[in-house]
């Protein structure tokens, strides 16, 4: 496993998710990473994060897959490009679709494991298959439909480059770009 | 519009979880209401709950879909057996399945406004479709399959009433009930 996880590739100002971003001081710090085909996270929840005592929210659960997938397709992308994620231009993926099925109560005190894997890549599409597990106990299972940030949100987003200065400021309107 | 949520009639022990818990410090805090047949639910995102510079970040979307559709599920079941929200004996229901289809980027600097539909009631399932717009654009489209806590785990939690005691700790662990 590399040391560099997939999000710390995301240029600066792309970097502020709360749930993936490096740059969001409140945010999950979301870290996923190559284990041969698979990609893979792991994630201590808060004593807060919880859904009823000792398990985790579903919220959580959502916020994992989905942005582990996001990851996993940029890093699927690079891949496929055959080049390193410190090149140029930068990859960055938002979701399309979003779906998770909770199988079994997720407990709250324990690292999970996420684990994803391409299923295809289509054009602009990546999607991504994840199961969430918790001490060897598969708890979720989620897919996820990802598409490739439009060049017209890349430009508007002032992205400059692999580590671009931050956007100032978020009043800027996005263009109506399809996302699916 | 009543002035109680439905989430305010969780009883104590059960009414902690991250997204919607009146009691969990730290959470969302969600608050859903009936307008007429639909359930309401309005929400302004912090700052720090972005994905991109201006737009929030799917995994609060997906947990406001998701926990605005539990609360839903059980408003729903309490006007199905004829009965107020303050009755015994409680409901409270969990997450089976969650879709969610992105389908524009929505602001972070605006009210969300999130719409629930109940699709089925059939048996311990309740099914809720959901809208989430912003100044009126629909951003998000989401179904959610709840099902009905079970009655083992109701006990397992020390459920004693609308208002019962919390639980201490969280090390004791659920029964493997089948969530779905």
């Amino acid at each position: 496993m590399s040391q560099q996880a997939f999000q710390d590739y995301y240029p600066d100002n792309l970097a502020v998710c709360y749930g993936c971003g490096r740059l969001n001081e409140h945010g999950l710090h979301i870290r996923s990473f190559w284990d041969g085909d698979e990609s893979v996270c792991t994630f201590l929840p808060g004593p807060h994060h919880m859904a009823i005592p000792g398990y985790a929210y579903g919220g959580l659960i959502a916020s994992l897959i989905d942005c582990h997938s996001t990851g996993t397709a940029m890093a699927a992308a690079y891949r496929a490009e055959g080049r390193d994620m410190d090149t140029l231009p930068p990859r960055r993926f938002l979701t399309a679709s979003l779906h998770v099925d909770y199988l079994a109560p997720t407990p709250i005190d324990t690292v999970l494991e996420l684990r994803g894997r391409v299923r295809e890549i289509k054009g602009r599409k990546v999607s991504v298959a994840v199961t969430l597990s918790a001490d060897g106990s598969l708890c979720a299972r989620g897919d996820v439909v990802t598409v490739q940030m439009p060049p017209d949100w890349m430009e508007k987003l002032k992205l400059k480059g692999s580590r671009g200065p931050g956007v100032k400021g978020s009043s800027e309107k996005l263009p109506d770009s399809d996302l699916s």
